[in-house]
């Protein structure tokens, strides 16, 4: 298996016209739910798609960090945001035809942010807060279409009543 | 933007230290539905993940073909499989960070396939006929991780009532 491409963040690998892409330290999403029970939802512009997107919080995470550590440093650097209790939903891949990456998923339980530090730089433009019903009315009508986000979402829902 | 891969299924461009990949003719996921409302789940070995998976599904559509198209093929192709009717549930993207790929996505009504016919050489290796009850349990306890899969089934739940 031959390295064809390697930013530090991202390694391809070709083996006989077969690609393979793996993050190379992984990532994770946190799906933010409020005391009240309202998903916290992003808005933030997406170069590759040239749209804004609404999405969960995500993000790398550095070398060596747990992937909860990380998971709440990406709330706190994105939305200023803490849970005061983070719960793991498992893993889910990227592609599992091209790649063995997997991320880690976790609810941030009681969830604050303050709507005024949001990470500009990173293109988050506004944060929503969503009731359950909202969040399967934006799946539907295309208006949510990012796969972590729907995964974390799915997640969360198979999750209820089970461990939260 | 610099193309560093090209393998005729994907791209792989640099953009200053910046990856970003596209499927060359895109992705269509099935999720077969059959006559009773159950869900047919493929086990397939993944070689990335060295393990076998459960996954609906999908594949990438054939230059110039349609999704809806594609989405038949690759059902008759892995299962043998038919539907009466192909419903959009709409699109998701790959990984909206590096990526403006998006797979569109179908449910498949009163599916029929042969269990003898299965497409081995992709390593599909058995076929689960599972209640929606059975595949939150799958996704809660870690037993389906592909988030094309659970992409397609939180689209569906979100789409039943409104579109089918």
């Amino acid at each position: 298996m031959k390295e064809v491409y390697n930013n530090g963040y991202y390694q391809v690998f070709d083996e006989k016209g077969i690609i393979r892409i793996e993050s190379v330290n992984g990532g994770a999403v946190v799906v933010p739910v409020t005391a009240d029970g309202k998903y916290i939802v992003l808005k933030i512009y997406r170069p590759n798609l040239q749209k804004t997107m609404m999405e969960f919080p995500r993000g790398f995470l550095e070398p060596g960090e747990e992937p909860e550590e990380g998971a709440r440093r990406e709330l706190l650097e994105e939305i200023a945001g803490t849970g005061d209790e983070f719960l793991s939903l498992g893993t889910a891949t990227l592609d599992s035809g091209i790649s063995g990456t997997v991320n880690h998923f976790f609810l941030s339980r009681n969830t604050e942010c303050d709507t005024e530090k949001l990470q500009e730089e990173e293109g988050i433009k506004e944060l929503l807060f969503l009731e359950e019903e909202e969040i399967k009315a934006c799946i539907r009508k295309g208006e949510i279409i990012d796969s972590f986000t729907i995964v974390g979402f799915a997640k969360a829902l198979a999750c209820r009543g089970k461990i939260y």
